[in-house]
């Protein structure tokens, strides 16, 4: 359900997610939109879009209903209140609100009711978050969940355009395994994202939740093998049939990679028993993190708030 | 402790792993060595080293004091019973023999008293397996292995030179994640082998070994992330003492892709606890699969029969 008249800003169109939400809102018919950049991308075009530059007068007009920003999270620190303060309810990409108290985490599919409760910001999860959570929900509602363990396989475009960049321009034969995330010196901050974020979505604060996070040089596409205990045995027929019938996952036997890439579902197979834990499943999903993973999750995140509520709904939440 | 007059024969020196054997005993001092492939490689020459056709007469000739097997497990289990009656100790890199009751499998820091056990015919383990239980050794000694959990991350070239060529010839916007290997409706043969060879090489045959096993676009490497519950606790810093005294292995704070490449040792590393089990360990390898994942192991195992007996030992194991 939609507004095809909702007047949208992107923020950081011209980086890799947000040319990804451009086109996606392009192809859910809206055609009300603006795209804001920095003041270098400022004055070119995206398509018949002109760029504007992001700044406390563009952002903060007034004149925005819903502002989707990809731009990193010291940015969206700074540029997100401005146009919250302006009107606009944000949708931010980055990782500066999410856990934040009265900051929405959502993910439409698990817990898209939250999304109502926002107060002007609500926070899309980290890529790999996304996908996670939507294959444990279904679980955590059927028998409960025990533990998660997680290794994923994320591609270069996580890390932007510029990353998408450099693994055109390289040798196949330089191409290397990277965690070229923040180290703590135990785990990488990717990780703690995507433990801390899984709690708060699934609302289980103490989940235990074990990550290794991988780069892999593939353009597209993040992947992620994992092991789930669960309180309540499932077997694995069973747990397919739980996928199968879940909002936005797309059961395969062996989910293809090549598969995910521009589709909007997460791609889930390979379920099989754990032999290590008594009520234990084995997994892998994929998915194309720039739609789902990122963009499309945001936009479907705005699209609850209009379905939910009067079109009057987003003016409401102006600070 | 070598012998650089040692009768050395490479078969299927041509592939991706041949070559790397021929260079790795090139490096360690051998002098003796010949070169075989298929009809198809026949005459062509490998450095100074002509390419002999790898035949019933070639191989089977009685001047041969070990050989070398890198060419897939059908060809394997044709000509290894052709060598080894001719007088050589056949090394063999294929899964043909690796499962058979009386042929060893060996990686030589873990088991290497079991190579003295042959009958002419010593199993080289699979890629992953080899650094897998270089690892999973020396912390059953300490702590006991309660089960293992563990998602590769494995270069194309464990999938041979032809597998190298299509990946550098590949638009990187193409680069997948793959599954390339047999699947018989609930895991990848690759898996089943992860889990069999390593029992048989910890002499655990019980231990419950969950593998989920991908192909990444790069050309030399293989990375594991592992899960690992022990029997009796072990801290972080004392797995990791541990692992930093264990023959062949390196620690690394974050294991280094790129230093593993052309490197004789396992690279280990990220060791923390794991939060989803009372005695659990979370840690990543990477290692070069075409030399100790491959080569270079199989290199060694010839080392320990030389090391280990009378100069004439090879000839004594005719059959």
């Amino acid at each position: 359900m939609i507004d095809p008249a909702l007047r949208i800003g992107v923020v950081g169109a011209t980086g890799a997610v947000g040319r990804v939400t451009l086109q996606c809102l392009v192809d859910r018919g809206y055609t009300n939109i603006r795209a804001f950049a920095s003041w270098r991308s400022a004055g070119g075009t995206l398509g018949t879009l002109e760029v504007e530059e992001a700044t406390t007068q563009t952002l903060g007009a007034g004149d925005l209903d819903v502002c989707f920003f990809s731009i990193g999270t010291q940015l969206s620190r700074d540029l997100v209140p401005i146009a919250q303060a302006g009107g606009a309810v944000c949708i931010d990409k980055s990782s500066a609100f999410r856990l934040e108290d009265g900051v929405p985490l959502v993910v439409p599919e698990v817990n898209g009711e939250r999304a109502l409760e926002h107060t002007g910001i609500i926070a899309n999860p980290n890529c790999c978050t996304i996908p996670l959570t939507m294959v444990l929900a279904p679980l955590r509602d059927a028998a409960g969940l025990r533990n998660v363990r997680v290794a994923t396989y994320q591609s270069v475009s996580g890390a932007g355009a510029d990353a998408i960049a450099d693994l055109r321009a390289e040798d196949p034969d330089d191409h290397l395994l990277r965690m070229d995330w923040e180290f703590d010196g135990v785990e990488f901050d990717e990780e703690a994202k995507l433990r801390a974020e899984t709690r708060k979505i699934l609302e289980l604060p103490d989940l235990p939740v074990s990550a290794t996070c991988v780069r892999v040089p593939v353009v597209v596409g993040h992947a992620e093998s994992v092991w789930i205990e669960t309180q309540t045995p499932l077997t694995p027929p069973e747990a397919e049939r739980i996928l199968a019938q879940a909002p936005g996952l797309r059961l395969e036997k062996v989910p293809g990679h090549g598969h995910a890439i521009g589709s909007d579902d997460v791609l889930v197979g390979r379920v099989r028993a754990d032999s290590a834990a008594e009520n234990g499943l084995v997994l892998f999903l994929v998915c194309d993190n720039l739609r789902k993973g990122a963009a499309l999750n945001a936009i479907q995140i705005s699209e609850l708030l209009v379905g939910a509520s009067l079109p009057s709904y987003f003016g409401q939440t102006a600070s």
